[in-house]
């Protein structure tokens, strides 16, 4: 089994070994310099269901489904061994030119069926950012075929988070995220941050719509829509806090788009395969179908690298037509583009998904976690819950100011703490707890998360009223 | 086994189901989009040692190693037990802040002892492409904490290829790779390509370099050294056709970065690993210690999607001092950076590598393949032959022009087509055939592509004195 029961010697020497390894070797993605070098890491060392162990052998229940990824569990032995067959059959052959492999054309098939409309083509990366950034280009390709290659701003949104390379860093909206590195400032947009809350509201969600949709109409009109190429968005935006636009803002945003013709690039790489209890969400959801859908994460449920654009025929059609005779090649991908043991990971995941009905159970146990932990709303240090099926998120304050001031932020790390002392993992971002659980935890899981969870905010209420925050 | 001796229907009516699949839903990396559609797709359907297999059971010698990646052989029974054994005890966790994982903390440290000097510090990605993209985000950082973020200018090379990411695809020079995509021209500029090839030279060596030098440190005073970042570089281009500057080159681009505090990146995304011999080539092979040097296929063997820039202490020393109090967060970095199936199975790989002494083996057989290589340029069609251990290239033409003329590629096509009717796989470039066979080719497998390829080209330059070319 997994998870050590009696800590001995030579774990203890481990952990200290990796604790150093990890200090003195490994620059981490997000990374507080001011503390690089200090041997304080938590080390993850064994993972079974939905629960993790670290290498002093405590057990936490995962939350954040590894970070909103792993969909169906750690150590799921049907995706460990479709991993390990694929290797051995085939481990790997270049994806270039006309070179295919039986894992990504099949899996390519598989997504053209489950993706909405005519989004039936896949081009496959290795990561959710360079699938952001290979939609991006194939829109700028799409449009310098048609002979304007002017049309190639973005727009984005602020709050937004789409990856880490230079490009889709720099289509990032968190201002928190943007720090000394450099941003592409010439051709990429943000409008503005297009949550709603009824719960906090001050206005009406058609005010607010209407102010989100003038927004980004006038923006279009100061950048010139010749000049725009495509517009970049997460149905709901994750890791900038679960923020849910107002009813109607997708359907009227592919609106606009569709007026000034304006690619759609919708980022589903937190919403697709099941978080929101379908494959993919866009058109079920939110009544949209999209250009693009970018999708990465639960499509390996975390198993495997994998990043996938699927484009919808229109596009393809067009930038065939319009490809110059005399250098008609794409040429954009990587060496890992469909890399067989990923795809065939992915469909062990998708097959797997079906054939438990992994989606109905999501659509019968979200709106459950969301209506059980809306209850600790009455708490006076829950300023709102929200989120939409197995994505949640509570946020703190301390009753003077909303937003991440240092006290809400100080106050939200102090439940998370809690959280993680009893065992539950949550995933700490500014005054926010975020949770994602894998797909496949029951109610028993469901209702010990927001246990935790309430004890861990009474626990930091009290903290805060006897002046003990800071 | 997995080559099927006999072919019955329903391989047939697989291979036909996969082809239409691949036609109807895939897009790969450089797609021919005049053949969009197309079911022409080869379709490689298994693989063991040396050897792949296509779907119509076919049996070939894998003289590209993949794409370069492929350097223990496939169907490693050890690096598939490595992938499935973390996936079964771990199998991912995010990476972010200070979450570790004792694959990635190990391998940090293990890469930490092999690369060369003060190159202690690992920062993990998904690809190639996006440890490039992350190497120079990181000399932006480097520079930006020092009060100077005017210096972001990239110092590259025609003929260079970086991968695919917006920023690592407008850091390729090759010309036939700049299609209708939008490419970074505000702060990305390309230098001389630095190829010498003393069998075909026209000029001295020395005054070769000298013409090289002078033409860096021109555009250094052209640009300004105060607005230049850094310098990226492969040691020898690899997709631009084996390139192999003259001897001097790499420790005197290196000087004139030092001279004008340019941080010099050097791509061994090919190069490492074993290629030329050793698990890291700049300083052995070139002299040079360089600021950071990006890895990503060999460092796999090609099972898993892995990258990683190791970064010197230099570097990370300042960039930790100088970081801003404030938010002193190195806000960049992948969901999978570091994933530890990835970082297993490097680990494995690396192991292998010690264990059987690979890099000695192809310090022995590396020479032995070039010189037998050599040979075939008596023949009229082949131009020059040239590379570096186990990477080489042969450069074909009609006897009129030298370069990629529609001919002289039409030439090497047809080279490439009768190695492949003979049972061996060559990467057709241009008018080059291409070759990094896996590591572990021993010397009649060398043998064996020594001998296809001399009579392939035999075959083709007899059509071409038919002239049956066209
Ligand atoms: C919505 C969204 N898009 C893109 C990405 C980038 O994915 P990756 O980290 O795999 O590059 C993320 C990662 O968290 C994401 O949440
Ligand atoms: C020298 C070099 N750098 C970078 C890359 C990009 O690597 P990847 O395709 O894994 O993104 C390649 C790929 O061929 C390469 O040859």
């Amino acid at each position: 089994m997994n998870a050590p029961e009696n800590q001995n010697i030579s774990d203890t020497r481990e952990h200290h070994q990796l604790r150093a390894a990890d200090a003195a070797n490994l620059l981490h993605p997000w990374a507080d310099l001011s503390a690089l070098g200090d041997e304080s890491a938590m080390v993850i060392k064994s993972a079974k269901g939905v629960h993790v162990y670290d290498s002093n052998g405590k057990q936490y229940l995962d939350a954040i489904g590894g970070m909103w990824c792993i969909t169906l569990g750690y150590g799921n032995e049907e995706l460990i061994e479709a991993m390990a067959q694929q290797a051995r059959e085939m481990v790997y052959y270049t994806p270039f030119g006309d070179m295919s492999s039986s894992p990504a054309a099949r899996l390519a098939k598989k997504l053209a069926e489950l993706a909405p409309g005519d989004l039936n083509r896949a081009h496959f990366t290795t990561c959710g950012s360079t699938a952001i950034d290979s939609a991006v280009r194939t829109a700028h390709y799409y449009f310098a075929a048609q002979g304007r290659p002017e049309k190639r701003h973005v727009l984005s949104r602020r709050n937004a988070y789409h990856g880490s390379t230079y490009l889709a860093a720099s289509l990032c909206g968190k201002l928190a995220d943007r720090t000394l590195f450099h941003y592409e400032a010439d051709f990429v947009h943000h409008l503005a941050s297009p949550e709603y809350d009824p719960d906090i509201a001050t206005e009406s969600a058609d005010e607010r719509l209407s102010a989100l949709l003038e927004d980004m109409e006038s923006e279009i009109n100061r950048i010139g829509a010749e000049n725009i190429a495509c517009f970049v968005a997460e149905p709901i935006l994750a890791s900038g806090g679960v923020l849910v636009p107002p009813e109607g803002y997708h359907k009227a945003t592919l609106d606009l788009c569709h007026k000034y013709d304006i690619l759609y690039i919708s980022d589903e790489v937190v919403t697709a395969f099941g978080r929101l209890g379908h494959f993919f969400a866009s058109e079920v959801h939110f009544d949209i179908l999209p250009d693009m859908i970018v999708a990465a994460k639960g499509i390996s449920s975390g198993y495997q690298p994998l990043g996938v654009v699927m484009i919808s025929d229109r596009i393809i059609d067009s930038i065939k037509a319009n490809a110059p005779e005399d250098n008609p090649v794409f040429s954009n991908g990587y060496t890992y583009s469909g890399h067989p043991v990923a795809c065939a990971t992915a469909i062990a995941n998708i097959n797997i998904m079906e054939r438990d009905n992994i989606c109905a159970h999501v659509q019968e146990l979200g709106p459950y976690f969301l209506s059980e932990l809306r209850k600790l709303s009455s708490s006076p240090i829950v300023y709102t819950v929200r989120g939409h099926h197995l994505m949640a998120c509570v946020e703190c304050w301390t009753g003077e100011e909303a937003g991440p001031t240092e006290r809400n932020i100080a106050l939200a790390q102090r439940v998370d703490q809690y959280c993680e002392e009893a065992g539950v993992l949550v995933r700490p971002y500014e005054n926010l707890c975020i949770m994602s659980p894998p797909l496949i935890v029951d109610r028993d899981d469901v209702d010990r998360i927001v246990t935790v969870m309430g004890d861990a905010i009474k626990r930091a209420q009290r903290d805060l009223d006897m002046g003990e925050l800071d």
